[in-house]
């Protein structure tokens, strides 16, 4: 494979993008030109969600009218789509399968679904944005046996979400952290989930069917089901009694891989990991009786830097902050999917704008030619 | 962009794969070392299937045991599946969006869903195989306000399709040539949808996630999408009343494109084209009055190939060939997924034996580092 040496297209360029750009040597991460970390401290998920799609920050009146739009879109989720949803909860469909699922229906009834042009395109990610963190919320709160909670209007996406899922109003420090985090996941240049949306919108699919190759992608250990992962294995560490030093380093000892570490592109730490590692830090003071969780998390992070020389990603504070903010450890991944959502519908936009099938080869390895026999004589 | 000089990977070789090779200057296309061409006239689905799964033509053994979990496949969707192909019926899904939305659907009660090892993907895929057919023929009767028809265990693959669709038993004519475009269909190398499905499985998604992604990119009218829209251009042409070969001359001064022309790997005629073209004139000849259709695929072919020097490829003969089927135009691309399914799930368990996730990177082409400004400073 003389294309793609290392195997898995590693470092092999396959479209430009004006979204996103990663410096993997010295850990600095850019949206539009402006660095993750300036964003997270200064912005908003509803502003970077604008910068990705139209290239530069919103004025103050572009602000308002696509808050506004984001805001009708939570509301204009139609009764089918909550039928779908209380569906889904009832059958037991695991979270990532339940997103799957209602976001392959969110196309049927909207008579822009075969538009691939950028205002259609546009449109339909606003419907998006708003009403997947609707449909995780109302899942959730089903599953339990609880009844949904309407969206306000009053509150940000971060806010409206952590209220719909919890039915009380959030802190502020609640509200600060979650929308940070959102901001962390919204892009990440050519991931596999996003290269996905791109493969899918280079046959002029529409933008539904790559958002839902994406959340199929997404679901994979070794990309968005990471964070439910992180949380499993630190909870499995926690329950081992164990000085958690001795017990990872007898997992690494065993050859059991410990997600959250690593990354194609980052040759140090992860800038959103390091953001994510203080809002962790943050939150353990505020759960008393669970701060064991962020120093868990320390102290395995201290000795898989150690022993791997592997640093934590983005996954590996996102499980310990998702969990002091009360999301439930199996929901973890749609969080991912429900700030993402916004760099795969650009990444889409950009694809179906200037467009080139993506369509590579393989080299085949087979056997060589032969003749048919008949099933008798085989 | 220079890994990817021409766009859209073309010619870039992405995965080591047993199962494909295409020899696009002399149009031999090659499955699992045999020619597709004695395959067609030889072998039927099931053992094109069974070859593509397990790269080998299976025994009578291990065909009757293959054919046995098939046909026990189509019985035991589950009351659940049945009601979530009506509902979506009902709603008035797309076929494209119905099958995306009912494979997404068919993981959930699998103990297997998440478990990729190549003997539980195996039993996936026989399940895939077997059921997806039942959704397209139920749903297609049921938007017609038809009973759905079960399922016959003493029918072929091909067979029991037809026979589920219309309620009466095909001709053994029909069973050959549909049993055919089935064995055309079944894999086709690096392929757009092949590729998402790849993808989706190397971050170590579970296959259900990968056969939905892939059935979003078949969808594309560059890719599956073109059977319908060939179609669609060929009822065109015959309702302008004009002669064949102005009316495509026009539309082609007119730079308007006819799907089902030219490849990215065939620089000749496609074999798959050729055999399905022989079709489509047998079965011309049974359906007095609606000959035309053939003798307008063959001239706008002519005209194309001279005009453009481009060949017809698999998708403009089955156009023809599904509408003397039986099969209504805008349920086209479900029949390429039905077969398709094998080399997509074909193509997973490869991923999933020898995984390495496929993440490979983007040129930055956006705004400079820049600093951030307050939203009433913009």
């Amino acid at each position: 494979m003389a294309d793609n040496d290392k195997g898995g297209l590693e470092g092999i360029v396959v479209a430009r993008s004006r979204m996103c750009s990663i410096d993997g040597q010295n850990g600095v991460l850019i949206y539009g030109g402006y660095d993750v970390k300036e964003l997270a401290k200064a912005s908003n998920y509803e502003e970077t969600a604008y910068l990705l799609l139209r290239g530069e920050l919103p004025s103050r009146e572009q602000y308002d009218e696509f808050d506004g739009r984001l805001k009708r879109a939570r509301f204009n989720h139609s009764k089918e789509m909550s039928d779908v949803v209380d569906a889904l909860a009832a059958r037991g469909a695991a979270p990532m399968e339940m997103l799957r699922t209602a976001v392959s229906t969110d196309s049927f009834d909207d008579p822009l679904k075969d538009d691939n042009s950028e205002d259609a395109n546009f449109a339909k990610t606003i419907g998006l944005i708003g009403r997947i963190p609707v449909i995780i919320a109302r899942y959730t709160r089903r599953r339990r046996g609880l009844e949904p909670v309407d969206a306000d209007p009053e509150l940000s996406h971060a806010a409206n979400f952590l209220w719909m899922l919890h039915g009380e109003k959030p802190s502020d420090h609640a509200v600060k952290t979650f929308d940070t985090a959102l901001i962390l996941h919204a892009d990440h240049e050519m991931n596999a989930s996003t290269f996905t949306a791109r493969v899918i919108a280079s046959t002029l699919s529409d933008l539904h069917s790559a958002i839902v190759g994406a959340i199929g992608a997404l679901k994979g250990p070794l990309h968005g089901g990471a964070n439910e992962q992180v949380m499993l294995v630190l909870e499995e560490l926690h329950a081992s009694g164990k000085k958690p030093a001795d017990a990872v380093r007898e997992k690494l000892e065993r050859k059991e891989r410990i997600m959250g570490f690593g990354h194609r592109v980052y040759k140090t730490y992860d800038p959103r990991a390091m953001i994510l590692k203080e809002m962790a830090r943050d939150l353990a003071v505020e759960h008393p009786g669970e701060e064991y969780l962020f120093e868990l998390s320390e102290e395995t992070e201290q000795v898989v830097t150690h022993e791997k020389k592997l640093y934590p990603n983005v996954d590996f504070y996102s499980a310990s902050t998702y969990h002091y903010l009360g999301i439930p450890t199996d929901v973890f991944t749609t969080i991912f999917a429900m700030s993402r959502v916004v760099g795969w519908a650009a990444h889409v936009i950009e694809q179906h704008n200037d467009n080139r099938l993506i369509r590579p080869s393989s080299e085949y390895v087979g056997p060589p030619p032969r003749a048919y026999v008949e099933i008798a004589e085989r």
